[in-house]
């Protein structure tokens, strides 16, 4: 196995630049296509350059999943914004500092937070209430009409508030196992959405929906009720995402690249430099009910083959990962060498590694929660 | 709820300084009470500051997890330090310049490795042979007499290494959930250790054996064969070490405080801002068959109390926390309150939130994998 991996020394993440610009290309396509706004979730992987990326694809607003990450990516000048998570009032000191910037959009879940909201703002932003189309997190239920009119008010009311319309996240198109049962998931929601909007159009006609997960967004090709939708993962895919039936595995873009630190001949088990620290714990089952936490693929030159039959991350400690391989496989890979794993979430493993290194080399900045971005 | 609390307006471990102290000194005492080395494992905590704590203890040698970690408590000061991690060769650059500054000790789990590592060695180092007393991950089996002679003596023929022993982590010892079954590991694995090291003591007579986790370390009170002991969870626990039984729910010292965001009265259900990548993924099954990722706790003055019955966090998103509630508490908790919850795995969790904030509101660092700590 040669090129980047000979430069690695610790568990490293790996991006396939050529990719990742066709996976953002063929959502871009897809947008245009169905005439819905892409309003791509940042939050996979929270880089400026690879943002760059999708700006070169015609893309000019984002979603990101804190406010934080929010002054991360206006700092860079990215000027409209959803913060797609319940607003945390908490922080109204960065909220007013984005609204005085940028067009900030933020997310109600409820009558509280609604009010909250309101008597913290000094800027305005446009609210998206949060509609829950059947996944049971959050969000108010689209039944509940007495308390979605109210919160409509109530935002009528505010002089800093204007209401852009329903938002709802189809998180539960996560469990969904073909691309039958994604289309369903997604007619059910954007179903209900429609019906909502229906009735509250007459008295505010400019009403959008935003919708968006990457099972739907990826598969789905009737957006006809949708203004706008947010995908993220769709950036990288991963080992869950073609379980799911959104990508095939040829589409996945990022791989942990891990040192190999021991051998076990007598179970074919190799030892990795990369655990939970590095691949985080989500697992997928594979034929034969077993669990696993990653594929090995093969990497030659600037790009990486389909993952290798029979050799997966079977166990994951904290820094240890155990890799089952044939025999073969055995043989081929020694102490020393580094070896390629494509992660079953890559919005995690991105989360834990923080950085990435594309196969010419490049290194590749990530977000850092820990500094701060705007100041004043 | 009052005190720390009305200062968090993120997702924040909150660290119970004398809790945290507590434990110290009581493994301290234990090693003193059964003339045993204590060499902390510091990857739970990753602070230089509460690694000040353990000094005030009288610790003077440390375990770390990787060689950059090694650097970052090198750079403080720590010059007797363990990597328990089967060594990564390709940082051969990081293992000479620690090699050369202090007394570094690595961990061998075969020969492949052990014939590496001597021919990138410049400096000295002492080399522990990893066993696998039962875990099944990684070490050799102590059955396996014809690998261990080879790689000892293998040691023994460089002018660079020099050899301390046999190293374990009965990391099976995490599956217990009673007294009784931590000590029946314990026993197995020091036995196993015993015996082995017996039968190389003619020729090597000053061979030691460490051992280390948590629960053994906990609860044991036979260490005579052992000679050094390394657990590292115990500096905060969690409530996987509670459930396993080595400590009671009181004696968990960090807590995750987090912003309650929305609620949902037709369940009971209180959403918080802190999901899965801040509390990690890890999980315990309570009663009823229930899985769950935390359990709420009442935060008053500088400490907390029991977790309170029937309050847990039921399910995880990346950034969402759905905590179930009693009726009483849900009247209770409002959004714009910020709730407590402590852990099922403090190493992971503050592994994520890199860096804590004592209940006096002191702000401690967090080791940063992305930054260089020792140069040259």
């Amino acid at each position: 196995m040669t090129s980047i991996l000979n430069t690695v020394t610790l568990p490293t993440l790996l991006l396939d630049e050529q990719k990742c610009r066709r996976n953002i290309q063929r959502m871009a396509d897809r947008a245009l296509k169905y005439n819905v706004r892409l309003r791509p979730h940042f939050k996979t992987h929270q880089s400026r350059q690879i943002a760059g990326w999708f700006r070169e694809a015609g893309i000019n607003c984002i979603t990101v999943s804190s406010l934080k990450m929010a002054e991360y990516f206006a700092a860079d000048g990215w000027d409209d914004i959803t913060v797609a998570f319940p607003v945390n009032v908490l922080e109204h000191e960065r909220i007013n500092r984005l609204a005085r910037r940028i067009r900030l959009n933020l997310l109600v879940a409820g009558a509280d937070g609604a009010g909250l909201l309101s008597s913290v703002l000094k800027y305005p932003v446009r609210v998206w209430m949060k509609i829950d189309a059947g996944t049971g997190r959050t969000g108010l239920l689209p039944g509940d009409r007495e308390a979605i009119t109210s919160i409509l008010e109530g935002v009528e009311d505010s002089d800093k508030m204007s209401f852009s319309g329903f938002l709802t996240h189809a998180g539960h198109s996560y469990s969904c196992r073909s691309r039958d049962e994604i289309l369903r998931v997604h007619l059910e929601s954007v179903t209900l959405l429609a019906s909502l909007a229906e009735d509250y159009r007459s008295a505010w006609p400019a009403i959008e929906i935003s919708t968006g997960d990457t099972p739907t967004c990826s598969v789905a090709d009737d957006f006809s009720t949708v203004d706008e939708i947010r995908p993220g993962n769709f950036v990288f895919f991963d080992l869950m995402q073609a379980v799911i039936g959104s990508c095939s595995k040829q589409d996945i873009a990022v791989a942990v690249a891990c040192p190999v630190v021991a051998k076990h001949s007598d179970r074919n088990e190799i030892i990795l430099y990369g655990g939970a620290i590095h691949f985080a714990r989500d697992s997928i089952v594979i034929g034969g009910g077993k669990t696993i936490y990653g594929e090995l693929v093969q990497v030659s030159g600037e790009s990486w083959g389909e993952p290798l039959a029979g050799c997966y991350l079977s166990k994951l400690s904290q820094e240890h990962g155990t890799l089952k391989v044939t025999e073969e496989l055995f043989r081929q890979i020694n102490v020393g060498d580094v070896v390629a794993i494509i992660p079953v979430h890559s919005c995690m493993t991105a989360n834990l590694l923080a950085g990435y290194t594309t196969l010419s080399g490049e290194r590749i900045d990530y977000f850092d929660f820990r500094k701060d971005y705007l100041e004043g």
